[in-house]
């Protein structure tokens, strides 16, 4: 069977603009790991599904590998650099922004990286916001901090002027920290770049504090935005338990996916109701009514914990939904309506109810990253340098199996990740708050 | 001069019960500390105040001090006590329940304590709320979490029919913790009480994580609940700094009362307004109108965070207010309310303003005491349990000057604390964001 | 090439009590998700190193997937199950006691739970340690303290005795908390309990602060770890910041792996020497001498920040090593050692350093687990009473590429993990600090 | 008797450079708060003992009372001001370094604010160290981290030397921030100016995190200090609990006053053994022998948390003890000489007992500020500005009763504070810890 392995792999596509012609600056250095080019993490983890898509196509689908390159395509001693912050706040953009600005200047040797200010807005000359030179006294301490030092902002600005700011700076790579949105506009920007045939490297870091961008294993500032609702949780917990009959319900992020609810219920298990996007439920009638199982918990164990993601429910309240700048669809707020329904229904069948209600949201996503996802940050960062010195462009830095990936933009915002409801973490939840609510 | 010191000092009348007969069970080791009861702590702090006063009436105000007797009125081995939370949450709570029973059992030998459940609706056996029974073990952890182990509830109960639970369950000594309305009740307990020549003391223990009793420098709780503030207004300011003319909107406990506002402001320098329901302010006329005041702020310096309490501005909402159980006066939502005002103003004007609405109030509330707090849990439990062994009754433990003290609950719930807009504290706030906010 | 596929894959072995013949208290649930044996979970994360291994032999390696299945060994009915924790603390311990008792509880109905007090000494009935009973109210809050409620020991024990007293408590399904020390015991009681014909299942829950144990991505309390040195590197950076020629010499776990001293040094970016087992170093000589890098970064920076695993520069220091119960050698203080080094060299070369110590070993791993490790405690306690349920004996539950797994204990104590010192690990550390060392 | 308060008050005496002609900048604004020189706050809390000073001198004690006044000596726009920081790290420094900066500036409109580098070092020409200027760029974020931007030293310089510094910088106001060392020196630069007659303004910043300088309540960083205690303390009982016989050992700062020990006694009351320079003990002989007390304790509850303060037990070890640069004699490490004891005692005794060492000393000081320090930091810097441009020198700002003060330097540093061992908070010491270690 050893001379038999005929199937090949087939790495996910992943643009490069050249020939790389210019030694790393580091390739004189024995103890340096190098990556080729093609070193493929596999897509599948389970040998059933690898085998299955074999016998289907003949190939087994993996991720380029990410990592530094013994041949490089720019000359750092000539380069540029940018970095813009776009979206929402999210645990560990400053950690990016350093390590990405000390990767470029101190590794690489790039003489001048900028700071970009509020997100794509500052390349729209119009609007006037100057770009900041990061060096490494300015990003010192950043990564103490939340927020981003470059600000940020929502929506889109014409990808052929971002260009032509671009080509007048003379940046040859532009890192583009965001969600989706951003990484569609960054994807545009590099499809404008190739049809002038300018010679510019744009490289994702995707950032979501909801965790839902496919084909990436997680994103930075979630474990920190999970580990956050903790306080909040046993804060619910004490107050549930503090009062006659207590409610505590806490209203978290999770526009179109779960994960932290679902993660925040395994991580302090004090909570007895978990409610997701991906998981529809009703009020009063039905099998998956949420007020008379609450109504039974109240009797049975006189406190109750609810956590709600702010995606879930939308179907239950009245009204049209409204769109944001980034084009996003707003939710209505689940968590202030589950507020006012819970007190009606106590009312109605008569069962005193206290409801204190927690929107720890911004908090979540406001503050600084913890050691897990810092780490993350730094290794995120230095391999997107590593990616836009090799040439790549049009892709961003992904984590599949423990191992930083090329992915590129249009494959991982063609969909959102969502919780699979047949999957081991919602079954983790289900064995967790089930029980515990049918008691 | 020195034969010349006439003057006299009258402390505070505090209730006794009786003779004090029995010896305390320390009475025979030397290195203990015990206090007589004529040991006047000085209502007056300033000589002016104090010199003025004394001209006017003849005598120096002073509080008895608090601390152990060594003469006292129970005999311990006899004694059985109760201890009851009332009113909403606050940090510290577990600290002093736990530090009134070891006192009780371990120094005293007092072989049975109660704990009341849900405030006093646990003394009307209507409601049929059972005691238990507290001892090291049950107490061995909880001051580790947030909340009360005994419960709490609002609303008042029949004098009568507590005083006849507290009879009938042989208890001679009731700590009530609480703010103004539980400490009301502990009055109409002990008047009760005298009225029938029952032998019990009610000692209160005060809790307003608003920090609002008069003739207390300080309340527990207080000080960990504006060290809770101190990140959030991190997460607000970063927030604000994150978008475009980004304002941080945060809305904190102070029906009456400014106190945590006041003092968040000090302890987090990031905020640049502060709205407290002692200093009333307009929205856009007048010398103190909030929003051209933001607007100028926006245009100058692009973020702003505003702390607001939710007593503050409410003449400035139409219709009525509720009351609640406790027959407090309920506030309406100004955080929210400024919130939208905030909005309106800004497209009024034609002024992007980015508002992120923070409101941690029962984050504040429910978790547990910090270090400096905890050590005054430990202390003011320690001093109710010498007072109420010493047979004083309807009064609470206060602490003035540094010192354990005291102080008759007439006298202290007869009006609210409030902050001094002449005063230091004050002062302070101003010094630090009028200049912010007029620059 | 569809018809190609002709590799097959190899599980590593995981033995089995016998035959499932009953039913999953939960096989009804349409929407529980249930596994079949033969799920592969791939070793090879990359293409190539598959291809080579498959070319080799013919197979492609595969660990079984653990989780919940449809038919299983014991009637949970008529089972007991014991736990015990032993070795050194680690934070995660009580999330993992509660997790398991609350799944052989509440999910399976398991009557009868007992807490192995001091580890495998509560099984040696001459110890006279009785064992706990686990219920819901015993395990309620454990998992927001750190340590474990079972306490712990080190060292060894007769499996014939264990298993004698296993036997006599009438236990089916021992769940083993600890390190390879702890690991190999377990294998032990296994091997004793196939000799004699008893149908025990014993399942390991591998717990290394230093994750140091092969065959799996990561333990749970090494996230915790890793982010209490975040603090530590701030204080250190400040009292090497705050004195003239300040070092900050900062002593962390690591006996034969340098994980945390590695993280730690990625998770704060204020570390400018990382010292870790797997890389030999001098003081004075030769290329790889700490002490005139140290001189050299304090003449041009006036400070500096070291992090030093406790096994690293064993070499350096005189005089033969320890052995502790568990059998393992015991290192000698490099943290002391360093600090008299340093002194020494600096007056040596007539350069002031004030040198700051800080070990924080035991503060880092007797704290609470943060969310990430608490979600992963839970979920590994789960499949862990998923695999005892099934008939599994004699393995551990892993970690791999995101999915938990079924391990054979003696493939996974065969050696530790270390660092790969030509590995991405590694080379982000050297990215990090090898540049401000040399500037 | 109204007519007969002829007893007189008697201020501290605190000089003054000289008549105050100036306003203050604020002087038009009703609503800020003047105080006059004369307001002064009483020495004596208690009547008992005010009477007895007032009848053996005639005159009662009062601190002058800090605060804006409405005439002041320097014309503020053509001052400058420097700030310095000396001695070990205390949280809090960089928050009055803040206040400090925006006080002189915001409020009076100081054109120019030095901060010296590396404390009265920074102030000797020949070592050369460049003062940095202090505005509101560098300071805004500095409250967030813990150490000082300024950077100490210990040791003396010559006062002439500074003080020709001062002269050549123009300096009019010097504020000093730290301990008796830094007091002392602050004297001796305000004697030399007197004696030259030169009206330089200098200002103590009184500064311990041992909270041991007399006429004060407290001083910043104390509250942060014990407060970071807690979380040890829950460490060392997790250890004690998690291991046979387990002793948890605590060595925290407190050189000649075990203020800090005593607090976190109170703070987190798992401690069992709470050992201070104020009170000898011995090892195994007499009464106060601490090993046999510590057997018994292991015997009848197996685990003990020890809190010792580094100057405790200085007696029992043998040796000289050596001199710092401060002049501060040196304590030898109480902590590790006890962790041997024990351990040869339990050999001796035959009784297994496992210690765990810890020493969070530079982790307790140099951490940042929490809200309450951060309060108290903000307010003494507004005072100290206040007391400078008032013309006030060789004091140090104070706290009293609730008040900030003006008190003499020479009265400050007369002697060191300490725990009064028949007083109050040493007597909730021993209600804590008697009974347990008793039982």
């Amino acid at each position: 069977m050893q001379d038999d392995f005929s199937v090949k792999v087939q790495l996910f596509d992943t643009p490069n603009l050249g020939e790389c012609v210019f030694n790393s600056p580091l390739h004189k250095i024995k103890t340096v790991l190098f990556h080729d080019d093609d070193e493929g993490v596999l897509y599948d983890r389970e040998f059933g599904k690898m085998k299955e898509y074999a016998e289907k196509t003949g190939v087994i689908r993996a991720f380029e590998r990410a990592g530094m390159r013994r041949k490089i395509f720019f000359d750092p001693r000539w380069c540029k650099a940018a970095i813009l912050t776009a979206g929402g706040l999210c645990p560990g953009l400053n950690d990016v922004i350093k390590s990405l600005t000390l990767t470029l200047r101190q590794v690489y040797g790039v003489p001048m990286v900028y700071g970009i200010r509020y997100g794509y807005a500052g390349l729209n000359p119009e609007l006037a916001y100057e770009p900041i030179i990061l060096n490494e006294e300015i990003v010192d301490d950043i990564h103490e901090d939340g927020g981003t030092i470059l600000g940020s902002s929502r929506g889109q600005q014409d990808p052929e002027v971002m260009l032509e700011t671009l080509i007048r700076l003379d940046i040859k790579m532009l890192f583009c920290i965001g969600g989706d949105g951003t990484l569609r506009s960054a994807h545009a920007i590099a499809e404008a770049a190739k049809k002038r045939g300018v010679k510019i490297s744009v490289i994702g870091i995707p950032k979501t504090v909801d965790n839902d961008i496919c084909y990436i294993d997680r994103t930075f500032g979630f474990e920190t935005a999970v580990y956050a609702t903790t306080d909040v949780i046993s804060a619910a917990h004490n107050e549930a338990n503090g009062a006659l009959n207590g409610v505590g319900l806490i209203h978290v992020m999770g526009r179109d996916s779960g994960f932290i609810a679902a993660y925040a219920t395994l991580a302090n298990t004090h909570v007895n109701f978990c409610l997701v996007p991906e998981e529809s439920f009703t009020l009063e009638d039905g099998p998956k009514a949420l007020l008379p199982a609450l109504a039974d918990r109240i009797r049975k164990r006189q406190h109750a914990v609810i956590m709600v993601a702010e995606g879930a429910g939308q179907d239950l309240m009245p009204g049209d939904r409204e769109i944001d700048k980034s084009g996003n669809k707003l939710n209505k707020n689940i968590g202030l309506f589950l507020k006012e329904e819970i007190k009606n229904y106590a009312k109605k069948i008569g069962l005193e109810m206290n409801v204190k209600y927690f929107d720890p949201t911004y908090q979540l996503r406001a503050c600084a990253a913890n050691g897990t996802d810092a780490v993350f940050c730094l290794m995120l960062a230095q391999n997107a340098v590593h990616a836009a010195m090799a040439g790549r462009t049009d892709i961003l830095i992904g984590h599949w199996s423990g191992t930083f990936t090329h992915v590129p933009i249009p494959l991982a915002v063609e969909k959102r990740k969502k919780i699979d409801l047949q999957g081991s973490l919602w079954q983790a939840v289900r064995l967790r708050t089930w029980h515990k609510t049918m008691e």
